[in-house]
Order: structure tokens, then C-alpha cells, then sequence
């Protein structure tokens, strides 16, 4: 699908930043830190990607559902966004 | 903590290729996929990270919990497992 | 909004299933069952909760949301829909 | 496993809410309520489980899971603590 360049900018600076995070939890294991800190940077990466995965979700909604079912369609795209949310959701 | 070099390289192993699907991602929004399966790939990455989070969380109940309780204390370290737990079930 | 009484059943009958399994929870607290027993008990009753869920929404995206986008708007459903999947995501 | 009387009552009046709640679910159903009020109820729920559980997982990791320890053993607890933290998490 086509996204604007400034959605498109701003989800890979996140996505960028969620990398830098997981080469900060190899440093901390190659440092021998304390797991509980290691842990704890996990769960805030988690947090950031749970962030970016709801971002894509509202605007693929947004868009490719919604101009299906405006276009009378839409049940593949219902079908698959339902299945995302499952996986998502596990 | 000090875990045996052989833990460090599968945990760092891992966690290099948890980025590699970071980049894999961005290269994908780059590209203008399909948000699904932008999504679906986030979802694996996501199964990919609880199962390190896991992995660490067993190391460490094994390893600290197990002997600050055995050298007759322990109250801390259960107190942060819970705390733990609570932030990676969310 | 109105969902077939086949479905409004079939919803009811699980949920009534759902209330047995709490209660059963009550007694094996009550009767000083294994904790990990009882969190076993509380994980299978969260799994039937969240097919619960992903039923309602499935059903609500189909119906409602998917009415309003036909309609010409939907804006207002879209939003409710991402903030439900957020609430459920946590 | 032997829980203090107030624990006990505690846990299970905790449960008799959720119970509460699991039928207020029911009927909003039959009165064909919005689904997202449900969908909302159904995710405030789930937030008073997962606090029974953690409750439930910090009595018995201070309880059982540290006495086995104390008496020079615990791998079997810590495996199982391990196990359904992994259910829950889920």
C-alpha cells in the first residue's frame, strides 16, 4: 500500500530506535549486566513495538479496509485484519 | 550476573537476528508492503522475543533467585521476579 | 445491536461455561488446591475468555463497522474498533 | 498448599466479582448491548484476573517455591513456576 513519506519517515525512525535497542540488550549480555535490568529493557521494547504494530493496524483500517468495503467489498480484508489481531493478541 | 559463554553466544545469536527482522521490517515499510504482512512478521518477531524473555527469566530463577533463598534471604530477588512477571505478562 | 439468537446463544452458553470455571477457581481455593493447579485452571479460562473476545469482534467489524463504512462514514466505529484492540492487545 | 484464612477469603471474594462480571457479560448480551461496551467490560475483566493470578504466582513462589529451595532442592517448582508463567504470558 502507499504511505505517505511522513508516516513512512516517522515508522522507521521508531523502528530504528527498536533496533538500537536490541543491540543495547546484546551489550548488556556481552557485559554480563544483571538479568532483571536486561528484563526490564525488554519489556519497554516490547511496549514500543506494541505501539508500532497498533499504528500499522489503525492505519491499514483506515485505509485498505475501509476503500474495500466503500468499493461493496471487504470480507478478504475483514478476514485478514481479524487473523492479524489474533497473532497480535496471543 | 555471570552466565557461561556458551549461553552468551545463543542469547547474542538471538538477539542479532531479532534485528536483522527489525531492519527486515523497515525494509518493508521502505517498500510499500502490505501492512498485514508487515504485521504477521512483527507478530514473529514478537514470539521470537518472548522466547528470549523466557529463556533469561528461567537463567535467573535458577541461578539468583535460587541462591540468595538458598543462602537464607531471597526477599529482594522474589520481590523483582514478581515485578518482572507483572511487566512481561502485560 | 442485534445478533442472531443462534449466535446470542451459542455466546451465552459459553459464557455460562466461563462462570463455572470461576467458580470452580473459588473451590480449589477454598479446598487449599496446588497454586500452579488453580494457574493452570486460570491460563485455560483466559484462552476460552479471549475467544470470546475475538468472536464479539469479528462480529462487530462485520456488522457495525462495516455498515457505517457502507454508508459513507465509519470514521467514529474505526476508532472505537482500535481502541478495543488496544484494550485487548494489553 | 496451606493459605492464611484472610488470604483465602480475599481470593475468593476477588473471584465472586469476577464472577459478577462474567454475568453482567451475559446480559448484556441477551439485552443486545454494543459490543464495544462488552468488548470494554470483557478487557476490564481480564485486567482483575491477571491480578489474581500474579497474586496467586507471588504466594506461591514465596510459599512453596522458596521452601523447596530452603530445603535444598526446588527444581521441580522452579520448573513448574517457569511453565506457567509461560501459559500466562501467553
Amino acid at each position: 500500500m502507499k504511505r505517505t513519506e511522513e508516516d513512512k519517515i516517522d515508522l522507521i525512525n521508531r523502528l530504528k530506535r527498536i533496533e538500537g535497542q536490541v543491540r543495547g540488550i546484546q551489550n548488556m549480555i556481552e557485559g554480563d549486566k544483571y538479568c532483571i535490568d536486561i528484563l526490564t529493557q525488554i519489556s519497554a521494547f516490547e511496549g514500543s513495538l506494541k505501539k508500532v504494530s497498533l499504528e500499522l493496524l489503525g492505519e491499514h483500517t483506515r485505509c485498505c479496509v475501509k476503500n474495500s468495503i466503500a468499493n461493496g467489498d471487504g470480507e478478504k480484508e475483514i478476514k485478514e485484519l481479524l487473523e492479524v489481531f489474533k497473532r497480535l493478541s496471543k
